[in-house]
């Protein structure tokens, strides 16, 4: 299986990637929102290109390494972390003399300070609709204060959150959480139009929440980011299914013990993350799953139980020998397909058995 | 702190880093051991010329980016991953036109097919001393085939093992751990000259085994890796204390939630990793511990609970508010130092409060 990589490698099943691009387009016309895709997880400004074609509006970054690589493809930015005083000189920096737009989340008044006068460096406030991550509630008081402070020397450009209570949920409360984070931007945006603002773009973000959610009405953008690789994570939430899994990291088996229980691999933390996947997993699937050369997803029983730096521990889910012959090469299926591609600097793609290019996957911040 | 830098930074405190450096070589001098260091930790040739300067007889690999980055600083390394087939040209591509020489491991018959027939490529045993890893047993009949189906080819260079479960212990197992790790190799190596093979090499590996063994009798060489940076798995095992931690990683408060129990910073797992750290630590350390602008670490009552890709989230372990300014800078202590520093490409040297260098940090295989 692809003898001519040296392993570990991480791959990407191109036609699966393109299929994912399509079906998040599509769900996003379904849903009547634009869509400006997460790059943490892709970051390859290759891949993502394909996103831009396919009509996305543009792109989330959330760190300053990735706006510098992606201004090329996209002019419409939002820079999903907030900002703090000391790094808007970076942040002028990353965007350079280039004719884009950046938009910077912030959710109280000391982010101000590090929001730079800038023509092209517009606002969004982060809302919080599930208590998970940062955010101003969208019923404080705060809220028109804050708005007025940004206004009065930026352009106010929206609202906008981020769901990250969908990763801690069973598959049947996802639902529930789309429609907190939906409800959360609405109300935000309604109070800040009362108050006289202009929203422009009213965003909400998760691929869980975006694939559960029922509909959008008052919401004018999402941007989910892990379903353009899919992974075992999403397929526990219902986000998709092991077809639609892109992304895959290649290792050759180098032993077993004597009894065959535990076969070592050459793809450890450093190859895979530690990484266990959304709380739907159950843990089930260790650091991830092993499919063995000619086996199909279906029939694999083996776990990337844990691992080293540079060993992976493989174990049958039940116990019992792992079959797994030395020399022979395995793909394991990530747990998040962020974490996992995180650890690597390049993207082998792949058509079949074909290696049809490569991509860096620009990292740090 | 450091306001020139960009966060998320990596730092590497050179005067605690070089301590660390001195106080491995005076413990091998103790021990009458040679010493040849892990350089997955450091990975940096200009930190490791410092190991070499005080007397390092060469280092331990574990990909081949580490030996064509280390190559240029050392000219005896040992590959510590069992090679498999598949990955001979690849070896023979990282050792170059260069004058050096690489021991590879194998611990069963079917590793033979991955070593190059090169001059420069010796093999040496793995043993397995607590079947935590790979490795064959040092009683195992299988030993002696091996040996002379590897003499029959190649330059049986010795034997070795990676005591693993010192990280899945507690501190006062340590030294029994150490004195298996010892043992074992010592069998392996007596049955091997038993036998009529030469055995130049007996050696033994771990940050926390070598703290706490009380002789290394009839072993050759030690290959810790951690030591030189230090982390909060090593001050729980008893292997080094706070003062020894020369890595860090600095990052900017931007946001506390409204009650101010929970504050985020720009550093998630992205700079962070995820590892827990070793059992002894018991969880209690998340996945890091914060220390604050002119706090000591004695001081710290804060860790980062748990993290996103480019946010952590910092509590304090016993409740209540975190008190930490949104704006201001705060250092996160690792769990893993090996794990934190995969995920940066640059390190930034400091003395005290001044910057005075960087260097890279050469990742992937």
């Amino acid at each position: 299986m692809f003898g001519d990589l040296s392993t570990p490698a991480l791959l990407v099943d191109v036609e699966v990637f393109l299929a994912n691009v399509d079906r998040g387009a599509a769900r996003a016309q379904t849903l009547g929102v634009d869509l400006r895709p997460h790059a943490k997880t892709v970051k390859s400004p290759e891949l993502l290109q394909h996103v831009m074609d396919r009509g996305a509006v543009g792109l989330t970054a959330s760190t300053l390494g990735e706006i510098r690589a992606l201004k090329s493809i996209a002019s419409d930015l939002m820079y999903a972390v907030p900002v703090a005083a000391g790094k808007e000189g970076a942040l002028l920096d990353a965007v350079g003399d280039d004719d884009i737009r950046v938009t910077v989340v912030v959710d109280e008044l000391a982010n101000l300070a590090g929001i730079p006068d800038d023509a092209r460096i517009d606002v969004a406030i982060e809302v919080d609709s599930d208590g998970h991550r940062g955010g101003i509630a969208p019923d404080a008081p705060g809220l028109l204060e804050l708005a007025e402070r940004v206004a009065a020397r930026h352009v106010l450009r929206g609202v906008m959150t981020h769901a990250g209570g969908s990763y801690l949920v069973e598959r049947d409360e996802v639902p529930s959480v789309a429609s907190a984070e939906r409800e959360a931007v609405r109300t935000a945006s309604r109070r800040l139009r009362t108050a006289g603002h202009a929203v422009e773009v009213v965003s909400v973000g998760s691929t869980p929440t975006m694939a559960a959610v029922d509909h959008l009405d008052g919401v004018t953008e999402a941007r989910p980011g892990v379903f353009l690789f899919g992974d075992l994570s999403m397929v526990a939430l219902g986000a998709c299914t092991h077809a639609d899994l892109a992304l895959s990291t290649l290792a050759t088996v180098i032993g077993s013990t004597q009894q065959g229980e535990v076969s070592l691999i050459d793809a450890g933390w450093s190859a895979l993350s530690q990484d266990p996947g959304v709380a739907a997993l159950g843990g089930e699937t260790g650091i991830g799953v092993v499919v063995a050369a000619g086996a199909e997803l279906a029939d694999s029983h083996l776990v990337v139980s844990h691992a080293n730096q540079e060993h992976g521990f493989v174990r049958a889910r039940s116990g019992g020998p792992t079959r797994l012959r030395t020399g022979s090469r395995v793909r394991v299926l990530p747990n998040h397909a962020c974490a996992t591609a995180e650890m690597h600097q390049e993207m082998i793609l792949v058509s079949g058995e074909a290696v049809v290019g490569r991509v860096d996957r620009p990292r740090g911040w």
